[in-house]
Order: structure tokens, then C-alpha cells, then sequence
């Protein structure tokens, strides 16, 4: 299944050259590596002639060692080599990947030290990965990393869309401003993430985290972002005037990495083109993170689902199953409390959700508060909340295990952990037996706190290995997984695949809680999803919570279109119809687009594309001859050209398209829809007029 | 199989007087409790008039809580009752223990906070225990220690026989000197665990660590510990003057505790008498402790072994298969590795062992170095150091297992954690599984180096929740467990009597690495052993190591029968025989001691104690008319006086006295034994003389 047409064209060059170059496939980049007259490692990067990244340095800082891995470098050999070959992922936007690059390893020996490291850079032709390698060597067998020293110097006061480098979360809101403006603002204290969310503090809140996307005054569209985070604490980047320097979240004692040799440090990413379009195609992330490693992927499907999730933020709907509280995990006789008479998680209430499920062809049904514990779980930093096994009196397990499994529909299983990594790793494996005997076949998975092991944080070493830990002790049961409130993904579901996707960002839920703004998902694509899929949960009919409660003034910042739209632009095998039931069959001819919109693909076309602005992308679904296109603007109303040359030539199709209603408006009008059927071909733009916040879903069959 | 003669006294008071007094019920103890004018709860203990603690403050400070649990109380209620009844151990000193004491429950009430909490003290003939009680209620569900402000205001500056306060470790030897001479002390830089042992370092010392044995002027023998240690941090004590203040082990973060109510802390305990033999008799710590758990231990039986273990001390044996390093759990292939042919734990080696244990009637063969990763088990702060599953190539666990099956003997596991509690506890149920699967039923466990969660202590609440969870996980799979380096133990052992034995103080691998002195014996049964069993691993033959390696100075501090006597003085329901078997091979006399002496017992007679200087004890073997009388001195040769009154009186028994030879000394000839029998009665007294550093050992039926 794989095609190797790579070429190795290395060169061993003993006492080489304190320069190197390296260009991509199309010749469009220029690495440039060198040794500055101290052996400090530094490496630039130029796009079509225009300088992407000045010189900035590399090197490691080793804790406990009075030399550091920052200086005194020679070269003792370079390798220069190509690959161009293509690669089936399990899902994906597309069923094969390109993974074009030339590659440029430099080996390097310090001399004080008596150590040998290899820089690795590839240069694809949107962008340019590069990484540490620690061969196992007499001198270097475990080392402690103080800090990493890589800087990313830009060139000038670009503008940037950026999230604050907090060591607990991504669920801010993205700041759009110059990189002049980040610390200015960072200082300024009003950096939340939502109003009704005390929990999350700045705290340990360094410059800003990555994906980081940037544009340049000369029009270069810059992300800076890494892949593969195994083994090794997230990065955040400090900002000091235009220089980003590397920021590796500390453990609970105030290192940052603890490492065996031989290692390799994730790679760093630049993606770097003068289209934007091209920033969304990129494949760069998957294409360094290694393959399958799983020995089986056939149990492995996308999932459409449905859940009791969204009555929590709209309807009053609780998690718990009672107001009472203290109560002890395994010691409480939950039958002697008193329910609360809102729980969402009722026998009778999932028996609804499950028969819309079947009646609308939806995979699984997400019960969220099913499990013992919610009356306690949060804030608490308490270990022993859930035990993951246990239901609530009113949750009729083994019914609706059974009612579902007549129906052809799943229970999709949810393990909120309240960041007690600890209590969930040791609990993790009668959890995935529980599933697999009970038909669960995928979890959402939730960390909302601070972690335990108390004083890491959710972005260090310790937990990023934890979420892979449960990723990879999952695959051995056959189970999927969509973690929430885990970090930023750096594409490790190619490795994988059962780790369908990740919130690691401000979802659906912050329109409820707090709010997002309109330009939110313009720019998620190209920050939050260069690292992988999002369960952003979209599909929100009712956009206005005065519907529920009148003196609830909250809304969703996007017009009724727009939500479905997000189901093509914003990428997921796991997509969620995350509205109330009740709402879906009042708005039959809407819902239709959900039903039909695919969730693994052929291809993908990025028509149009600008972070902040608008993204209208289309996509053929997998293995079939249907496609679909998603459109959508921020505030302001816009008309997207829709080209539709991606189609057979020759052929005719019918197109149904979902529209804003003339003076539809997120904030004024949002749930004015129109539904119309055109006859397209490959030679057909479509000039799609989007409302304000809002955008247009196209199904072509 | 439990009497109950509690008589209940109470009177319940509400606005009662601000000072409560209770007797011990000999009335020889007597406790003031008092509020003083700020509200701050106070206590005062006198024995035979005489003041043992003066007031002291008791008090909690709650993290974020701007109003502490420390002033402002008022009494609502007192309450009095007396309990005497008798339980019988599982394994024991004796057959049957006396719980006998009067208590007080007083209930206190704080308007700042409106918060109410109990103290709870009970006055037993031999000491206090008190603890803190704090009812489930509306303000109090969830707090955070931090500090308890417990305080003992000595008397005087009594003679102290004490442990740095040290967070990861009690292996350091005793210290004596006054309480003026502690903080000096401290201070001078002089104290350290050991030589060879550098991986321990006096992190978070504070003052002192308990069990803490002194004796005042007008000798009074006091000592303070704590009973129950659960869900709690271990207790150190900060001195300042004359008075000891509660230290908890910090978490990661720098608190102390998280609690849920109810809850109730660990009982703070104060034995005193002013003979010390009483201190030794003592079962006021298990009486503490809540009776046992589990639901059947038929299963657990006192364990007399031999192992794999003293030649890595004493003949370059290793633990490690290879001298290689840099290996990855389940990635490393160990048949490709060099074997470094100094490794102890091979197949033919075992087998050794098992022929021996088989031979003279040991029940089990420890085991060490059996599994793979100890080539980097050590000092690194490496979190996948063992799987405990994986033997080593040259360990046929397969073929050990039969022949050990066979020769009616067990294997003892050896569970090395290198404290990364973490990777035990997400393989713990796989460990116990291939252990029942493999008939082994005990294990040694071991916690050498710095936690992993990294920044928690092997004293902090985190830790001791962890070694009482592998204990209780160990129950469910009738598995006994001897944990070395965990925290000292409070009698728990009571309630999950699988919990055999611990380690947790320098034990004789000391006289190897480093040195211990000649008083070190005859001060544990003082302090460490108050809190319970410990696995010594006496029985060391060939005392001198030059015998092995003319230039291995070293040496055991004692003589070959203070060794012998160490099997009745160091009570164990698991008792090693550390030597190596060819050295008992060439003394089969002497071994005769050990193949006979009990490790269980119906009785316990405290003839002779001195902390520093002396013990002599007498016990009867369980169910066996069969005693057994070890004495041991310090550094001073003496004569015992042995009174053999606790014989039944009227009948002749055969005495076989393991006796220092005339000019023995621990230091100049250590060796040298006689063996004698004689007939003694009831009225015997025998005058035994001691060596210096020596000892007398008896057997009697």
C-alpha cells in the first residue's frame, strides 16, 4: 500500500562546510543551516526569495549540567535525501496522501561535552519540519531538559492569531492582533476563557501556544505548530520583540523534559505559503508523524452521533443525578438520595435520543452524566470522582444497551476524568472491559481541572504521554476516542487511528457558556485543526437561548447556514449534530443536510480561504459519487465564488444548497434558511451570497 | 471471637465548662483538656502526677481559608466512655490483645466559620491517642491542610532518640542527644543515610520524624507517634525550644492534605511509663487502628525465608543481568545483551536456595534482580523501569516455579517501583495476576529513589494512600506484601494483616553499605518497631567481609548470637534468614536456632529493656509449648538477667542457650559461640553474660 520513489542522494562529509542549504521539491523554499563562530547552531528559512525565518538558534539546555547543548558545535558530517511517495490513511480528507520533501540531517559533536546530536530538517513544499535527535551515546543515555533554546525569529510585525500560552488550556478566545500587540494585551489582564468558566486561570500563561498562525505585511500566511508530541511537554513560544523562543511546559518540580536516548523531540513546524489555501491543504503534520502502528484498523469507522449534551447548556439539564453532595466513590448508596429531577441522563431520555438516531441513520448516541460522581466532580482536585463503571439509579444500563443494539445504534461512552489522570489510569482497564462487554466501541474522554498528579499540567510531559497512554491502551480494546480538554493534537492520529479526534479548543459549548465570536471557525482551520480533527460539536439549529428562558440573551455567533456549513470546513471523522432532537424535527429540510454530509473523504478543495475572513472548502465523500461544500464568512457578509471544477467533466449534477435567507444576520436574523436545488457542472462558479456570520452548506449528487 | 465489656458514661453537655479531665483506667494518666481564652483547644497529660505534656495547642489551618480551625471554639458537648475488651490478631505478639481505655469525645463549635469538629482521646494504662474528627456538614465537604497545629510541650530536655525529619526516608541511623542537642545537630550537616547511598539526600528536612523515643530526667519513658495513617500525610515534628510541632509532608504544590469529610486524621499517640519495658509491651498503636478488613485470612500465614539478596552486598552479585545500560521496557531485547556474569538471581542460583529452604524447613526464597530493568533502575527518575512480569534471560521462571512446587517451597516476588508509583500502579492488577498464575503469594515491594508523581514525597499523603492501595490490592488477590521504603508504619497492619512487614528504617543491608552502631538494635524496638513489624533481615553468620574481599573492611556490628537473638528481640510475622546459605552450611548449630525459633507467638514477655542499651524478651511459640528468649546489649557487654517465670510453673524444660563465646566482641571476635543445653523451671533465673555488642538467644521446651 505504499510507494517509496524516495531517492537518497546523501553526501558524508566529514569536517563540513559550516553552511548547508537545503530547497524544497518545487524549489519555492531555502533552508539555511550554519554554525555561527561559536558553534551555535542556527537555521533560516526563505519563501520564493522573501525571508520567512531569520537566522535563529537551535541547542538544548540540559538541567543539572554545567554545559549545555547551546554551543561549541562542529559539523561532523551532513546527509542529504529526498522522498516522494504517498501514503492511505484510515480516514482522512483525502484517501491518499502526497509526503513529498528533501531532508537535511546534520550531525553535530560538542567537543566539552563529548556528545553527539543530529538536527533533522524537511523541507516539503508548504513548509519545513525539523527536530532534535539524541542518538544513544556513552555521554547521553537520560538527561533532564531544562529548556529547549529553538527561536523562530520572524521579520517583521506581522499579524498574528493567537491564543495565550496557557499550560491548561485552548479554549480562549483567538486574539487577532500585530506581534507588537501580543504582550501589550497579554498584560492587559482581560485574556479569559469565558465568563462562567472560574476554573481556568492563567496560570503558568507564557506568550501564546501554537498552532500559531501569522500573516505577513507582504502576504506570506506563516504557522508555526509541532508534530508527533510523544514523549514530551507541549510548546508554547515567548515573545521577545519578534523573536518566538521555544517554552516547553514544566512538570510539577519546574523541569521540562526527562529523556531517554535515543530520543527524538517532536518536529517543529513552519507551514509557510502566499496562499492561504494552501496552509488548509497541507498534509505536512500527518506527513512527519510515523504510520499506523496499529496491527488491525478494520474496527475503526467515523461516527455521526447525537447526544444528551446540549440540554446541559441550554435547557437546564444536569449532569448529576442529585443536588446532594459529598458524596464517596463506592461508599455512597446513590438510591437514598434524593434526585434532582433534572438529569439528563434518564433511561427515558437516552431511549429518545437513541430512536432519533435510528430514525435519522446517526451512529451513536453521546451520554454525558450517566456515571456516578457528578455531584462532586469539580474544582474539587479530588482523585477518586468517578470509577467509570457505575450508572446513576436512573440510567437503565443493561436496557439500553440492549434497546440500542435492536435499533443498529451505539451508546457512545464518556469518561470525565476531572484530570485525575492517576485515578483513570488505574481504573482504565476495567473501563475499556466495561465498555466492550456493555457495546461501547468509542469514549469521549474529558479532563476539566487540574490534573493529578497534582502539579502538572495538563500541556507537560506527563499528561500529553497519558492521553497517548489511553489512546494506545484503547486501540488494544478496539475503541475509539475523542478527548476533551487534552492537549493541542500534533497529528498523532496518523500513528493512531482510534484517536479520532480532540476538542483542545474553544467548541460549540462557549456559545452557551460564554460566547465565541462570529470569525471563530474562519479561524480554527488554520490554528486548532493543522493539528488534527476537532469534535467541535457544531449544528445548532436553535441559535437563540431565549427560546428556552427568556432572560437568557445568549446566542450562537453564526447564522442557522453556517452550523452546517462547519460540518465541511471544519474537519472531523467524529462529527456531532450536537442540537436537542426536539430542534432537529422542527427543522426537517436543515437536518437533511446533516444526514447526508459525509465524514471521511476522497478529496478535499480548498476553494477559498483567508484566517478570519472566510473558508469555503468541498469535498468528495469517500468511495462514492457526492460532494459537498461548505462556505463561511465572520461579521461580515460576503458572496463566495464557488468553483466547481473539481467535478467530472462532462457530467450534470444536482445540487441542493442551504442558504442564508435574504437579511438573515447572526445576531438579527439568524435561522433564515432557503433551500433550493440548482443543476451543476464542472464549468459552474457559483456566486454564493453569505449573510453577516453567515455561510451556505451545497450537497451534489 | 470479640468481648465487649464497653460501659458507656456519657454525659452530653451542651455549654459545657471550658476544661474536661479523663483517667487512664488505672488512673495513673491523666489528660486536662481545656479551651483557653481566645477559644484555642488545648491538652495536658501528667503520669502519676507528674506532667508529661504541658498545654499544648491543637488546631487545623485550612488553604484559602481566611478563617483557620485554630481559635474562636467553643465546647458544645462532652462525651464519656470507657471500653475494655480483648481481639485477636491474625498474626501477633500474642494470641489475644487487651483494648482497655477511657475516652473522651469532645465537640467543638466555631461561629467565624460556623463549622463543627470533634477531638477524640483515649487514655489507655500505657499512653494517648487523639485524634481530629470532622463531620460531614453544610461548610465542610472539601478542604485543604494547611498545617495541623498540633503541639507537645515536653517537660524538660529529655533525652531524645530520634530521625531527621526527613521526607523520603527513616534509613538513617539513630541519633541521642538531648533535645537542646537536636537542632544543633541538624544543623552541623553530619547526618546522612549512608555512605554509598547518595540517591537519599536530606530534602525537606525538618526536625524530627516519629516514632520519637525519649526519656526525661526523672525517667519517664515517652514516646510519640500516630496510629492509622491513612489518606493523610505521615507527621513530623518541628522543635522549637522544648516544644514539638505537627509538620505534615508537603504535596507537589506545597499543601498538606486534601480532605473530604467525614473524615477523621490519623490518631496522634503518647505512650509513656516510667518502667520501658512497658513502652515495648505496648498495643496501644494496634488498638488504635480499626480491626481487620478483609473478609477471610486463612490465606495469610508468618513467613520465614531465605534469598537471593545478601550476596549483592557482600560478593559483588548483581541485580542487574547485564552491565549494558540504556534499556526500554518491551523494547529491548535482552537475549542480545552481554551478560555480565556477575548476576544473582540465575536459575541454578535459585535452585540453590530452593534446595536449602527445602532442606532446613524456610518457607520462601526472596528472590532480587529476577526481572528486566535494573540495568537503569536507579537514580534516573525513570518512569518505565519495570513491568513485573518480564524475567531476565538466564531466570527460567517456569522451570523455578515447578521445582520450587515440588521441594514444597515458594518463590517470594520482588516488586523494585524505584518509587515510580505511577508505572506500579497502572501494571499493579497485571503484576498480581501473573503472580497468582506463577504461585507466588508474597512480595517484597520497594520504593528506592524520588517519586514518581514527580514532587510528591514518600511521606506525603499521595504515598502513603499508594502503599496502602497496592495492600489492599494485594488482599483481593490473597497476596502478602513486605513494603521496603515505604513510610513508616502506624499499625495498620491490624487491619490488612497481609500487610506482613515493612522496612522503613536502616535495616542490615546498612552494615553492608555503610555502617550501623550496636545500640542501633536496641533502640528500634523503641522506635520504629512501636509503629509495626519491620523485616530486618538478621541472621548474618559470617559477620566480617573481609572474608570475602580482603580489603572489604567492613563489618556487622554485633556477634554471630546477637544475630540470633535478633529473631526474638525484632518482632516480624516475616523473618528473613539474610545470610548466605553456604555460610549457614559451615554453622549448622548456630542455624539450628533460626530453623527453630517461631514467628508467630501466643505470648510476649518484656524481661529486660533500656532504649540504647538493652532488650531481653521472652516468647511463646503459637500453639507450642515451645519459648524462645533473645537478649541483645549495646556496645557494653552486660549480664541479663533472664527470669524464666513465664514458664508454667511445676514442669522441667530443656533450655538451649546460643551464647557469645568468653572473650567475644562484636568488633574484635565476633564469631565466637557456644552452644549449651540446660534444665530450667519457672523459677529459674539465669545471669547471661553478654558480649560487648552482643547477645543470648534461647530455646525452650
Amino acid at each position: 500500500m505504499k510507494y517509496f520513489f524516495g531517492l537518497l542522494l546523501w553526501m558524508k562529509v566529514l569536517g563540513a562546510s559550516a553552511q548547508e542549504t537545503l530547497k524544497s521539491p518545487d524549489g519555492d523554499l531555502e533552508l539555511k543551516f550554519s554554525l555561527d563562530n561559536k558553534g551555535v547552531p542556527t537555521y533560516a528559512l526563505t519563501f520564493k526569495g522573501k525571508a520567512v525565518l531569520l537566522p535563529g538558534k537551535l541547542g538544548m539546555e540540559i538541567a543539572g549540567d554545567s554545559i549545555s547543548l547551546r554551543d561549541g558545535f562542529r559539523i561532523t558530517g551532513t546527509q542529504v535525501s529526498s522522498v516522494n511517495d504517498t501514503w492511505t490513511p484510515v480516514w482522512g480528507q483525502s484517501s491518499r496522501i502526497r509526503n513529498q520533501y528533501n531532508e537535511l540531517e546534520v550531525a553535530l559533536y560538542q567537543e566539552k561535552r563529548d556528545t553527539r546530536i543530529l538536527l533533522r530538517f524537511r523541507l516539503f513544499n508548504d513548509g519545513l519540519g525539523f527536530r532534535y535527535e539524541f542518538p544513544k551515546q556513552k555521554n547521553l543515555n537520560y538527561f533532564t531538559v531544562k529548556e529547549e533554546l529553538t527561536e523562530f525569529r520572524m521579520t517583521g510585525d506581522h499579524k498574528a492569531f493567537w491564543l495565550p500560552g496557557d499550560y491548561q488550556t485552548e479554549e480562549y478566545k483567538t486574539s487577532t492582533t500585530l506581534l507588537s500587540g501580543i504582550l501589550p494585551k497579554l498584560k492587559s489582564g482581560t485574556l479569559k476563557v469565558g465568563e462562567n468558566y472560574p476554573l481556568y486561570e492563567n496560570k503558568g500563561l507564557v506568550s501564546v501556544q501554537t498552532p500559531l498562525m501569522m500573516k505577513s505585511s507582504d502576504n506570506l500566511y506563516i504557522n508555526i505548530h509541532e508534530a508527533a508530541l510523544v514523549d514530551y511537554p507541549a510548546m508554547m513560544l515567548e515573545l521577545k520583540g519578534q523573536t518566538f523562543s521555544a517554552h516547553l511546559t514544566p512538570d510539577a518540580v519546574g523541569n521540562r523534559a526527562y529523556i531517554q536516548t535515543d530520543f527524538t523531540t517532536p518536529w517543529r513546524t513552519v507551514l509557510v505559503s502566499d496562499d492561504a489555501r494552501d496552509i488548509l491543504a497541507s498534509n505536512t503534520i500527518l506527513n512527519l508523524n510515523e504510520p499506523c502502528a496499529l496491527e488491525s484498523t478494520d474496527w475503526i469507522r467515523p461516527v455521526k452521533y447525537v447526544g444528551v449534551w446540549w440540554e446541559m447548556f441550554v435547557k437546564g439539564s444536569t449532569w448529576a443525578y442529585t443536588n446532594e453532595t459529598n458524596t464517596k466513590l463506592g461508599k455512597t448508596d446513590y438510591s437514598k438520595l434524593k434526585p434532582n429531577g433534572t438529569h439528563g441522563a434518564t433511561t427515558a431520555n437516552v431511549k429518545k435520543y437513541i430512536d432519533f438516531a435510528a430514525k435519522h441513520g446517526f451512529d451513536q448516541v453521546l451520554v454525558e452524566g450517566w456515571n456516578e460522581g457528578w455531584e462532586d466532580w469539580y474544582g474539587l482536585w479530588k482523585e477518586d470522582v468517578f470509577d467509570f463503571v457505575t450508572p446513576y439509579p436512573d440510567f437503565d444500563l443493561n436496557y439500553l444497551r440492549d434497546y440500542a443494539k435492536s435499533k443498529g445504534v451505539r451508546i457512545m461512552m464518556h469518561h470525565e476524568t476531572s484530570a485525575a489522570a492517576t485515578n483513570y489510569e488505574r481504573r482504565l482497564d476495567e473501563a475499556f472491559r466495561f465498555m466492550t462487554a456493555n457495546r461501547y466501541n468509542a469514549v469521549k474522554t474529558g479532563y476539566v481541572g487540574y490534573p493529578i498528579p497534582r502539579g502538572e499540567w495538563r500541556s507537560g510531559q506527563w499528561m500529553a504521554s497519558h492521553y497517548l497512554r489511553v489512546a494506545k491502551e484503547a486501540a488494544k480494546h478496539h475503541i475509539m476516542v475523542n478527548s476533551h480538554e487534552a492537549v493541542r493534537p500534533t497529528g498523532l492520529c496518523r500513528t493512531y487511528p482510534n484517536w479520532l479526534a480532540q476538542e483542545s479548543a474553544r467548541g460549540t459549548e462557549f456559545e452557551a457558556l460564554a460566547d465565541s465570536d462570529p470569525d471563530h471557525t474562519t479561524i480554527l482551520p488554520f490554528t486548532r485543526l493543522v493539528g488534527g480533527p476537532m469534535d467541535y460539536t457544531p449544528g445548532i439549529f436553535q441559535t437563540t437561548f431565549d427560546y428556552y428562558d427568556p432572560s437568557n440573551k445568549k446566542r450562537v455567533h453564526t447564522t442557522l447556514v453556517k452550523q452546517l456549513a462547519l460540518y465541511v470546513t471544519m474537519y472531523s471523522p467524529l462529527q456531532m449534530a450536537a442540537d436537542l432532537v426536539e430542534n432537529y424535527e422542527r427543522f426537517p429540510d436543515a437536518l437533511q443536510f446533516i444526514k447526508d454530509v459525509a465524514v471521511d473523504w476522497d478529496e478535499t478543495h480548498i476553494l477559498e480561504a483567508e484566517p478570519g475572513d472566510y473558508v469555503t472548502i468541498a469535498r468528495k465523500a469517500k468511495g462514492k459519487n457526492e460532494w459537498f461544500v461548505g462556505g463561511i464568512t465572520d461579521e461580515n457578509g460576503r458572496t463566495a465564488q464557488i468553483n466547481l471544477d473539481f467535478l467530472p467533466a462532462g457530467r450534470k449534477f444536482k445540487a441542493t444548497i442551504y442558504e442564508d435567507a435574504r437579511g438573515a444576520h447572526w445576531e438579527t436574523n439568524p435561522m433564515a434558511y432557503g433551500i433550493r436545488t440548482v443543476e451543476v457542472t464542472s464549468k459552474t462558479v457559483l456566486g454564493q451570497i453569505l449573510a453577516p456570520g453567515g455561510g451556505v452548506a451545497i450537497s451534489i449528487k
